[in-house]
């Protein structure tokens, strides 16, 4: 079967979110885009983790097309195809409900920087998406949620690389990366950096963020030409790169 | 032995339970109602998940009758039997003392929908039983929390089917579906949706809940003629239909 | 060797604490009284639970003295034998920090009850023992802690039986019951209810306690000559008697 | 392999912090320093957890010659180091990113001792670093980190072997002892308190802290000439000498 690879890498980056503790039930899904191929693939629609295989996998075209797969593609395919859309670097989307991003999605709160724990994954504020006006909900849904976060980044004047993350208003998180497991990694350090503000109370008070010349550091020294985290060879490691 | 299927599901329905972290000790019960046969099988009472198999789960007729088992069934029957006498579309119900549920049935709290996960579950706000008087809790505590919760829906003008859960004051959950394991997806939907509203003060103070054109986009997308979640075959999806 | 039977239930109900959550580390202890034998079985000082097998178990009389056993008991053994000697239906106790029974104990707040999770296990507010002395601490720290612990039973005019728990100040929880399984059995319990509460802020503003009715109502159909939960044989219910 | 049994022990300790809830992804690490041959061995920089081996560890002096390893070590090597430089009786260290102690390093605020959880592993308040000043961040950050905790032990007059832990702030704990598992126990011992101590509300208020008599019982009981608790034969005991 062609594209086997792809299939396998997404299948067990979505086989990955319960493990990490980011989804129950079928409440999330993986996709990554072979940007040499021009292929998306996706996990189906509501097939539970415990029977899904590799061959489940649905293979898209950025325009929506199906070109594989017997099974519906996820019902927020409209939303990873916009990101892949806007964002060239990004080549990995995952969304989920996880427990602590949620919560700040559905009190409607931005995530400062805290601490280092964040550093390490976005390089300041994780932004929440405006609220869909019912027309928007009513036309095209899945897509315009896709054009709020885009917007959320250009708006604000933010790299996408730099934060790969955002708090959709009123509904959960999406991040991304350079591959469908580097974008579960940042969904790990989301929710883990969303329950530590929630623990510590930030989302009704307001806390000092993280000094600047500290949250430069530690996402210099895990990202970019500077970066000494991790090994030479990037296979040897299992951190974000 | 006959209704082997129902009494298979029923079992492993149960068993699902602590799976998804939602009971401890024996704090759970699962019952389906075969509405062809006019069977309900339902949990023995007090028997550890660890040595449970399909032959000790119960069968009653709706009048609570006893048709076959050896085991005394789950103390809580009378409330599941008037869940299927009051309401024509439900086969599946659960009950847990599942922690957040039951700590807003705790403080006493109804609860509004703050997020697309509680929508994708239920339509709306989870109501809250009223008090049982002391008459009531000495004559027939179980029976009676049947009739509290059959209330709350009549009272309230609200369809069982478009919010398939309550919270009893002072006890805990009951959630309800198209068959035991469609009731179970609906108890963990339950338990996250009020985990996060712990999580942010919501039992404390007052969040605006999640926009309208919001609320029934969800809805209607997992749910009824328009929906488009999961796959066409029901068997493919594990997800709530 | 004698008291096989004995020695194998006390150390399967200690490997039983950390897979319910209630111990990190060795922080945690059961024993059991064979009333007839007049012989206590405990959890050996400081073993891990990954190499503990039941003859690790030390075997001594109620006032102390070693009768088997090639290792030092519990540390807190005095205590679990203070325990035995006040209270003549317990024969079984365990001790934990488990996270939020030990959280209620350091903000010396007693546990009212708030719910039938609570009123199935507990008939009434689990009490919080006086402080103790400088010279209690310094004279028979272990002993003086089984003594607070009965005092607070005595000043209350509260029956060990009704309520099997108690939250030492500044320390952690104590429960008992008919046998080591069982007051492992209110363990869950306690910290189940003490994490609802702390959930809910109960440790921070006072809510109004379950109704007396519901109380009395859920203790009794668990416990004492009317209850009706469980099985008939006791030895089929994995449940509190 | 030289130092077999040195690299066998940091790579076990190693993995054993997920099994303890303390990291996720790769956030966290263990060295252990041979004081007779000056040898330290320490975790390789960003390698997955499910693939690290005994043969990844890498070994160093204690001026960060790498003596052996094909890996990069952890980037937090150099405060390693200066702890094992300034603190003679410290032979393992530990840093993670746990939850809830990052959580209060997050909110700056130190740990006081709230209860006997705390007094068995630290004899008083955990305290928090001073903040890096740009200048120190810029040059040589992982070093100066290992100074701040230096000053915060030398500043309070405080000694390393009684307290065997530091929050540093904005960033995460650092815990150590007289192995690289001693340095483990003591960081689920920190991640606990800190638990607890968010539980209860502590970092947004002031609770009063533990009797100093009960603190000093507690700690001596388990630490120093006049321990009680574990065996007498060192190699029986799992907890905390």
């Amino acid at each position: 079967m062609r594209h086997d690879d792809l299939r396998e890498r997404v299948c067990a980056a979505n086989l990955s979110l319960p493990t990490h503790g980011l989804v129950r039930l079928t409440w999330g899904n993986v996709s990554e885009f072979d940007r040499e191929d021009e292929i998306v693939a996706i996990k189906p629609s509501g097939v539970p983790y415990d029977r899904m295989t590799p061959a489940d996998m649905v293979l898209l075209r950025l325009d929506g097309t199906v070109v594989a797969g017997d099974l519906r593609p996820s019902s927020d395919t409209p939303t990873h195809l916009a990101i892949y859309r806007a964002f060239d670097e990004v080549s990995g989307v995952v969304h989920t409900h996880s427990t602590h991003a949620t919560a700040l999605c559905q009190v409607r709160r931005e995530l400062p920087c805290l601490g280092t724990t964040h550093a390490d994954h976005f390089a300041g504020t994780v932004p929440l998406t405006r609220q869909l006006t019912p027309a928007e909900v009513a036309e095209a849904y899945e897509a315009n949620t896709g054009r709020v976060i885009v917007e959320a980044f250009a708006d604000r004047g933010l790299s996408p690389t730099h934060v790969p993350a955002v708090l959709v208003a009123g509904h959960g998180p999406f991040t991304w990366g350079t591959d469908g497991q580097d974008a579960v990694h940042n969904a790990v350090a989301l929710d883990a950096c969303a329950e530590m503000t929630l623990l510590t109370g930030q989302a009704e008070r307001d806390l000092p963020p993280l000094e600047p010349h500290l949250l430069d550091k530690h996402h210099t020294r895990k990202h970019g030409p500077r970066a000494t985290y991790g090994q030479a060879d990037p296979h040897t490691s299992g951190a974000p790169r």
